[in-house]
């Protein structure tokens, strides 16, 4: 509770990456109004992008990761993405002393654990909001708001990208490729948007909520689904008769007493007028089920660089805030059985 | 991350308050699956309610607070409700060395800032995201989440007695007295509906929300708005011509170039497919406005033992996780202007 969420210490903080997110984030931690100071900032293409930044010139912009790694930053924030070099450097951050930020979807599907061990043994703080679902704060409501509970199924939106292009096609009645040069245009889709359109990015997402929600170890690669590049607007003619649209749904459910994890991503059926159906554009959303509170939904922009910058933000805020805070690492299982159903066979509606 | 968000170190909980809430955090602290050790159950009828209560025989029942404040206890949780004595009794245990974890709005709309002073001085935590909202997380999503936003505007449904009143009302045009009735008959509402229908309830969780978003502290008796309590069922009847439905909403916006704060709890016109629309029965929901995120959504069980157990689980999940934190206190202005809209000839519509 606090008139200025960045009321707390000064604090030093790096930023790796220049690009959408990464300069959104800049941007703000170079505003006159907040008590951070924007040490450094680290880019492939530095000496190139610095000129047309419009950056405190005070800033130190470098091309050599050990310039920050050398540095007296208190946080870095990392918005590189891919899982290498990042993942190499959010552990050379922790180990040279460094809280980490970081909206590495890959990098925390697949090294979550150990990362989180090591910011541990550091006394630091590794903080990843902005991984999952954009400015929509859903590593806090499982990960914190909802420990008191016991999470027994999870359904999201989790692709800002393939919900743009879905809920194009649905408005327009355009092609499935039409969809995704509109969405390029308007800077929601990558030159090659088959990471977002096969899953592989809801994925991983997934796969970081089943390590909050469920404590598992899942291997974003494993879990199963369909993707959604083969959608047609006929498709999404064919369910509009019974009321009904397409969406992207990423889904899991854990049975504790088996053991058994069902997860997928996929094209799915859901009602035009449930939260699904009405999360429209880049939009995120999602639903979790608890044994104790039922269920509880959150949705918000879930892409774009001003909503990612809020998410990392606030983790820079949440460090800054306590930075004695030791957060324990989470104990994670490989011990259980994944299922996905059998696409070709199983109807799935929600 | 964890797998099971009470692996923490085993921590000893007293439960102020054996009702609705007190009763079901109680038996979830005493089930066997959690390392809290329930040592303490302070209720005025203490003696009567240990017969039928179903705990554990170890855990000690007093009606005599004394024993609570000078037991070993680390964190008491506050279910007692009222300004009186609830407020002397949070800020003698966090005298007394102890975390607090209240559901307490009437002592968080008024005493937040005193009291979450006195527990970074002693060194311990009070939260209270059970005070708002329920199991909906809506404290956390922010004071934490959003903590990197500026947030500009709050519209919630925060009452979940009248939410079930008006619903009943909506589905069998039923007269609101009967709605009322039904509404008890299910545990929904209090013998006197008055705190939920006037706005009293809303207005303290909207000043809490205020202070978290805004930093202002906001006297919620100085809220206007309008009682819920003259609604009919013609009043629905006449809005679901055009598609709309009435809901209480609780609004707050803060204009910082003028330092003014426009906030209001009334029955209000909203559209039926909307978010607020669909809200039914004792749930709650909120949208909450960042200057760069823009609108982000919560809605969940706004009522009920089990959905706010959870909310006070987490909150005492959060302090085992951490037992060194210290939260900084908040610095609240009441250096703002008040206004609320001229509801006689203002409509408002969301």
């Amino acid at each position: 509770m606090t008139s200025d969420p960045f009321s707390s210490r000064c604090c030093r903080v790096a930023v790796l990456g220049f690009g959408t997110v990464g300069s959104a984030v800049a941007r703000r931690l170079a505003a006159d109004d907040t008590p951070f100071q924007l040490t450094h900032i680290f880019d492939r293409r530095a000496a190139e992008k610095r000129c047309a930044a419009g950056i405190d010139d005070a800033v130190a912009w470098t091309s050599d990761i050990d310039d920050v790694l050398h540095a007296d930053a208190d946080i870095v924030v990392e918005t590189i993405g891919g899982v290498d070099p990042a993942a190499t450097w959010i552990r050379a951050a922790l180990t040279a002393g460094k809280s980490v930020v970081t909206a590495n979807k890959q990098v925390m599907a697949r090294h979550a654990a150990p990362l989180l061990t090591l910011a541990a043994q550091q006394g630091r703080q590794l903080r990843f909001e902005a991984a999952v679902g954009g400015a929509m704060p859903i590593v806090r409501a499982i990960g914190d708001g909802l420990a008191g509970d016991r999470i027994v199924a999870i359904d999201a939106i989790l692709n800002g990208t393939t919900n743009a292009v879905f809920t194009t096609i649905e408005t327009t009645g355009c092609s499935l490729d039409a969809a995704v040069r509109a969405a390029q245009a308007l800077g929601y889709a990558e030159t090659d948007p088959a990471a977002d359109l096969d899953g592989d990015d809801a994925r991983a997402k997934l796969a970081i909520l089943c390590a909050l929600a469920f404590g598992l170890r899942v291997d974003p690669a494993a879990i199963g689904g369909r993707s959604c590049a083969s959608t047609t607007a006929a498709d999404f003619l064919r369910v509009r008769r019974r009321g009904a649209t397409i969406r992207q749904l990423a889904h899991a459910d854990y049975d504790r007493a088996t053991a058994t994890l069902t997860a997928w991503v996929a094209p799915t059926d859901v009602a035009g007028a449930s939260l699904f159906g009405r999360t429209v554009g880049p939009q995120n959303a999602a639903i979790v089920t608890g044994e104790h509170s039922g269920e509880i939904g959150i949705f918000g922009a879930g892409a774009g660089g001003e909503a990612t910058a809020v998410a990392i933000l606030s983790d820079v805020a949440a460090i800054a805030r306590d930075r004695a805070a030791i957060v324990p690492p989470p104990v994670l299982t490989a011990n259980f059985i994944l299922q996905t159903p059998d696409f070709d066979r199983v109807e799935v509606a929600c």
